[in-house]
């Protein structure tokens, strides 16, 4: 298997999403028909409102890792396929749950679904797209992978109403946190891969992959909440605060909370209430998670992660997928600096 | 078999609800059991909200009707109870998700749970019983189940979002009242009574039992529909009135603005338009819904529905399972009466 660079953009430099999207070329064509095919219906609002989130620039990081996973250990068939754009659409009706939870307005920099289709037609979808999934995970013929994956989905939403309970607990211990993150954003990080390794016909190797997902999975969301106070830096990063704006408790507050004076106890308290935060609460915050060195201790952390997900790898075969899987991780706390 | 008569409440007399009951005992004791059991999480909130919806004293229709299936053909196993278990849970969900999407805040005479824990609670909390309806057919270990009843979810999405777009349609033809209420209502009877022929081990008897479940569960909501404004009278049946509140155009208004003057046009397009209704438009729409007839026409329409379920019956083996499904269908709409 070759490897080929990808045309890139002049001035840019290729990353390891850029090359996964390139070898998995193929792959991805066959998972996006997929998407595209299933998300249709006689209603017409539920493709246009699938379509306009399925399409939302995200980076199919999911359904990569379960294509990935299952060419490190095995081959690609349609049940990988099939189970890549599942994956895909569970992540889609989480997406669109949690912009009605979190009553956010923007997703991705662009209006969230909810604020042009509203509140019920982005639960619905949501409920249709989850649905969708299962009927594709049927096509795996695997009994063994819906298990996984429902079982991932009830985790997912346990840590969604967990996050949820969170709300406001600025004592959150740090477990508390690593727990809900584990289930809400790992958990299916974990599932993909150790379901794409079945499908790959490996199940010597679903473990092993499942570790990688799954710490692959915690270093994406805790790189991904010191991102949304714009990182070590403001410079590069691009602060989007949607977090704080929303009063969830992430890591990087946790750190700098912990760290910090009496007086600052009392601006957390405020500002993390959204009932009293104030515009020029954020940058303040930002400051303080910088002040404290909480943004560093926050990549520390996921560093270590990406440290448990690269030597969960060291059992799998050699080849250029393995190698791919290693640099991804590491991608996750690079782009952070 | 014997069908032993269960104690009455005095000056009751027993229906076959509660014949079902009697005789299924056994079995829906094993289903309580999963439905307890697979609503546990250690997010004290999940167990707290199934419970408070899950007892909320539904009649348990959709399991029994799963288990009448599979012992009208077959008989029940492990399989039947986990399919019967999921059903109960996939409906509880669509409540769940209902209550939000149409702002009611009541279910069956008391609070609805969003408005006891919130809507994000009641979405997340959905989402978490329709995955671990998933995991629950899983343990039947047949992908065709699991086929029907994740193309069954889908259906019953799309069916929600075409009630959603078709609110304040005054002129909804008949079909498309029929097409929405077969996809949000009917399929998952459908499903249950297909599935649960299967899980009997009669595939012979699917297509039937399927048909059966399909004309029973329109005819179900038909006569729902129409007890919603307290059917032909308001004496015996209780005047609920939430669809009205609503805006849900449903079939007695079809009907009744079909068969009414042009003044009648007028009030319906006001009273049926959230913003408009005024308080004493209820007792004006069921006084128009009697006086054109249109109460006895919705339950005439609802009464060939239980014909054709009951004639879907014919092919099946006689036994006292066929009986009680025949009039199960009966009692469909004597209900109303």
């Amino acid at each position: 298997m070759t490897i080929s660079a990808t045309a890139r953009e002049p001035g840019k430099s290729e990353t390891v999403i850029d090359r996964l999207h390139s070898v998995l070329e193929k792959d991805m064509g066959q998972v996006e028909t997929l998407l595209k095919a299933r998300a249709k219906s006689p209603v017409d609002i539920i493709p246009d409102l699938s379509e306009y989130i399925v399409s939302a620039g995200g980076k199919r990081l999911r359904p990569m890792i379960t294509l990935a996973a299952a060419k490190a250990v095995g081959s690609s068939k349609h049940a990988t396929h099939a189970l890549a754009a599942a994956v895909e659409f569970i992540h889609t009706a989480t997406l669109l749950h949690d912009d009605v939870v979190d009553e956010s307005d923007l997703r991705r920099g662009r209006p969230a679904a909810k604020s042009v289709w509203g509140n019920s037609a982005s639960i619905l979808v949501g409920d249709f797209l989850f649905a969708r999934a299962f009927t594709l995970m049927v096509e795996t013929e695997s009994l063994e992978i819906l298990d996984i994956l429902s079982n991932a989905s009830s985790v997912i939403a346990e840590g969604e109403v967990r996050q949820l309970a969170a709300q406001g607990r600025l004592d959150l211990p740090t477990e508390d946190y690593l727990a809900i993150i584990e289930a809400k954003t790992a958990a299916l990080f974990e599932a993909a891969s150790r379901a794409g390794a079945l499908s790959g016909g490996s199940p010597e190797h679903a473990d092993a992959l499942a570790a990688y997902g799954k710490n692959l999975g915690l270093a994406f969301q805790i790189v991904d909440d010191v991102l949304d106070y714009g990182g070590t830096t403001s410079v590069i990063g691009k602060v989007v605060g949607d977090d704080f704006r929303e009063g969830k408790i992430t890591l990087p507050v946790i750190i700098a909370r912990r760290r910090g004076k009496a007086e600052d106890h009392a601006f957390w308290a405020r500002a993390l209430d959204v009932s009293t935060q104030e515009e020029s609460d954020l940058a303040r915050a930002i400051h303080l998670i910088r002040a404290t060195g909480a943004a560093e201790a926050t990549i520390a952390e996921a560093d270590a992660y990406v440290g448990l997900a690269k030597s969960a790898l060291s059992s799998l075969p050699d080849s250029e997928w393995k190698t791919l899987l290693g640099e991804l991780a590491d991608f996750c706390v690079q782009r952070v600096h």
